[in-house]
C-alpha cells in the first residue's frame, strides 16, 4: 500500500505535483538559466497566478526565500529598528519573537498558553511599536486566527506594519490584504510541493520602512534583502539562483487550485475539519487540544492522546498512513493530523474510520 | 530532438537525475519531515557519500545552504571582524569582495584583468588579513587556479582562513583540505541537480574564528549563521526545512560519480575541455578567452567570438544545442561552453563539430 502522509508539513506532495515534475523535467526547467527569457516567463506566470488565487492587490510584491525561517530573520534585519510585538501562542509564533530578539531589538512577546490563541480585542499597542508579528495558523498546535480578528486590529492600529505567518493555511484563509501589510507561507504545507522555498509577500509600507531603516544606518543589507528582492521583482526574477522547479511547481499547482475552484477546496477544508474534530470529540481516547471552536484550524487538527501518541502514530504507520507526532513539549502526547487541499475527503474519512478501529 | 544544455549552470542535468527523482517520488523522499529518522539517515548518507568523494577530512563539517551566493553573506556575517583579501578575476570573485564590503568591513579587493588569474607566489598578505578568498574556478571568464598555487599559498600564510569558491568546478580539482579552510559550491553546476542548494564545507578553524567574533560581539547571528548550521550538522539536520529532494539527490549523484570512478570522470575532463580549447584555437572566428594554458578551466570553456556571439549561439540553439552566453560586460563577445561530469565525450565531439559547420 502506497504510503499517505497526512503530517502537517512536509506532507503529501498535491496529487499533481508528480506529473508537473515529469512535465518539467521534459520541457528542461531545472536546465534553464534563472537569467534568460524562458525563465523570466515562467517566474511571471507563477506570481500571477498566485496573484489571482491570493487576491493579491498590484501593491504587493511576492517575493522568493529559501524558507519562511528566512523570512523571519529578513523582517528583523530590514523592517524594524527598535520596537516589535508578537503574539505568541505556540513554538512557530514564538520562533519570529526570538528571532527578532537574536537582532538585539525589542520584540515584545505577548504570550497566551499554547492551543488557544490571542483575543485581539483586548490587545494594547503602544504607539513606538513598528511591527507587529501574527502567526495566523500556528502548525505547533492547531489554534487559527479568525481573518476577521485580524482586520478589526488593523482597524484599530493602522500606523504598525501588520505582518501575518500563514505557512500552512493558505489557500483557506480569505485574507483582506487591504487590512495587513506583509504575508508569508512555506510550499509544502498546504500547497503540497516538495520543501525548500519560502513566499514572501509585501507592501509599499514595508519597502517604504525598509528604505527609511536603510537611510538611517539601521539596515542589515544581505544578498536577499527586502529591497534586493523587491527590485528583481519587478524584472520577473530573483536575488541570486533560486529553486527554479519549485517556482515552476508552484505555478502549476496555484493553478490547479483556480481550476478545481476555490470555493470548493474551502468547502472540502471546512468538511474535512469536521471530520477531524468530530473523531476528536467522540473518540474516549481523544481531546481537540484547541477547545475554543473559534480558533480551531482547518488545515491541521491536533488531538491530545490520553496515554500519550505513540502507540496511535505507530499503529497508523503500519497501514501506511502516517501522521505528525506533537510539537516540542507536546511530542508524546498530541497527535497533529493536516487536512491541506491534496487530502481528499475520502482520505481523510478512511483516516477516521482507521483511528476509530485502532486500540490504542 | 531532445535539447542538450552545455550552459555552465543551471545546465544539464547529471544522466541518472531524472531517475533519482523519480525514486525519490516513489519512495516519498519530498513528504519525509526534516526533523524524522528517515531524514537523518538520508542527510547523513549524502554528507557522507559526498565526504568519500571529495576526501574531506573529519575536521570538515558539511553544511546547506540555499545557494553559494548566501555562503558569500554568511561568511562576512560570520568570519571577518574587519580585514579580508579577495582574488578578484571576474564577476563571481568580485561579487564575493563585493559582499563582504556591503557588510561594512575592510575587504581589499585585488583585482586582474578578466580571463586571467592571480599569480599567487607574487601575493602580498599582511598580518593583519582573517580571510582570503579565492574563486578556483571563476565561471564568468573560464579562468581556473591550479590547485598547487593554492596549496602554495597557504604554505606561505598559515593564519588567514582560506575559503575556496568551487563552484563550479568540483569534484573535478584534486582539493587538499588540509591545504584551505572552507570550500563551498552550488549543486546546479558540475554536479548537475536542478538549482536551489548551496553545499559549504568548512573546518573548526572557522568555527573558532565564528566562537571568537561571537563573544567578541562581532558575529551576525541569523538563522543559517556558520554555528548554528554546525551545530545542526552533527544530528545531520538542518537549521531549517531545507530542499530535501535536493539533499537526497546530491547523495545519489555523488554515489553514482564514485562508482564511475573519479579517476574516469577525471580522465574525461581532461579530454573534453582539450577538444574544446583546440577547437577555439583552430577556428578562425574563436579565441579562447583564457590565454595562459595554465589557467585554462576544465569544466567552463570560454571564447571571444569575431563579430559577436549571438549568431552561434542562436544557430546552436535551432539544433537543440544550447551553450552560454558571454557574463556581463561579455554578453554578447563571448560564448561559455560547459564540460561538466554530464557533459558525455560523444556529447562534447558532437557539439564541436557542429560549431566547425555552422556558419557565423
Amino acid at each position: 500500500m502506497k504510503n499517505i502522509f497526512f503530517t502537517p508539513g512536509p506532507s503529501a506532495l498535491y496529487f499533481t505535483v508528480e506529473q508537473h515534475i515529469k512535465d518539467a523535467l521534459k520541457s528542461d526547467i531545472p536546465s534553464i538559466s534563472h537569467r534568460s527569457k524562458a525563465y523570466v516567463k515562467m517566474h511571471q506566470e507563477t506570481t500571477e497566478v498566485l496573484r489571482e488565487l491570493l487576491q493579491l492587490p498590484e501593491n504587493f510584491t511576492v517575493g522568493f526565500t529559501s524558507s519562511a525561517t528566512e523570512v523571519w530573520d529578513r523582517m528583523s534585519e530590514n523592517l524594524i529598528r527598535n520596537h516589535s510585538v508578537h503574539f505568541v501562542n505556540g513554538d512557530f509564533s514564538k520562533k519570529f519573537y526570538t528571532a527578532v530578539s537574536a537582532h538585539e531589538k525589542n520584540a515584545d512577546g505577548r504570550i497566551v498558553e499554547a492551543g488557544t490563541h490571542h483575543d485581539l480585542q483586548l490587545a494594547e499597542i503602544n504607539s513606538e511599536v513598528e511591527l507587529i508579528g501574527l502567526a495566523q495558523n500556528e502548525t505547533s498546535t492547531g489554534a487559527a486566527m479568525p481573518v476577521e480578528d485580524i482586520n478589526r486590529l488593523r482597524a484599530k492600529y493602522k500606523d504598525p506594519l501588520l505582518v501575518v505567518d500563514a505557512v500552512s493555511s493558505l489557500p483557506i484563509p480569505e485574507f483582506d490584504f487591504n487590512n495587513l501589510d506583509s504575508l508569508y507561507f512555506s510550499v509544502q504545507k498546504s500547497f503540497g510541493l516538495p520543501a525548500g522555498l519560502g513566499v514572501w509577500t509585501f507592501n509599499e509600507r514595508c519597502l517604504e520602512k525598509a528604505e527609511r531603516l536603510k537611510a538611517e544606518g539601521h539596515y542589515h543589507d544581505s544578498y536577499n534583502s527586502i529591497l534586493k528582492i523587491a527590485k528583481m521583482a519587478t524584472k520577473h526574477q530573483t536575488t541570486c539562483t533560486p529553486n527554479v522547479l519549485n517556482i515552476y511547481l508552484l505555478g502549476k499547482v496555484a493553478k490547479d487550485m483556480l481550476t478545481k475552484g476555490l470555493d470548493q477546496i474551502r468547502q472540502e477544508a471546512k468538511y474535512k475539519s469536521a471530520l477531524l474534530y468530530n473523531l476528536f470529540e467522540t473518540h474516549p481516547k481523544l481531546n481537540a487540544f484547541v477547545s475554543e471552536k473559534k480558533f480551531r484550524s482547518q488545515t491541521v487538527g491536533v488531538a491530545e492522546v490520553n496515554g500519550g501518541s505513540e502507540t496511535l502514530i505507530q499503529g497508523l504507520a503500519k497501514k501506511g498512513l502516517n501522521i505528525g507526532n506533537g510539537y516540542g513539549e507536546f511530542k508524546n502526547r498530541h497527535i497533529r493530523i493536516a487536512s491541506f487541499p491534496t487530502h481528499s475527503k475520502e482520505q481523510i474519512e478512511m483516516l477516521v474510520d482507521e483511528i476509530n478501529q485502532l486500540d490504542f
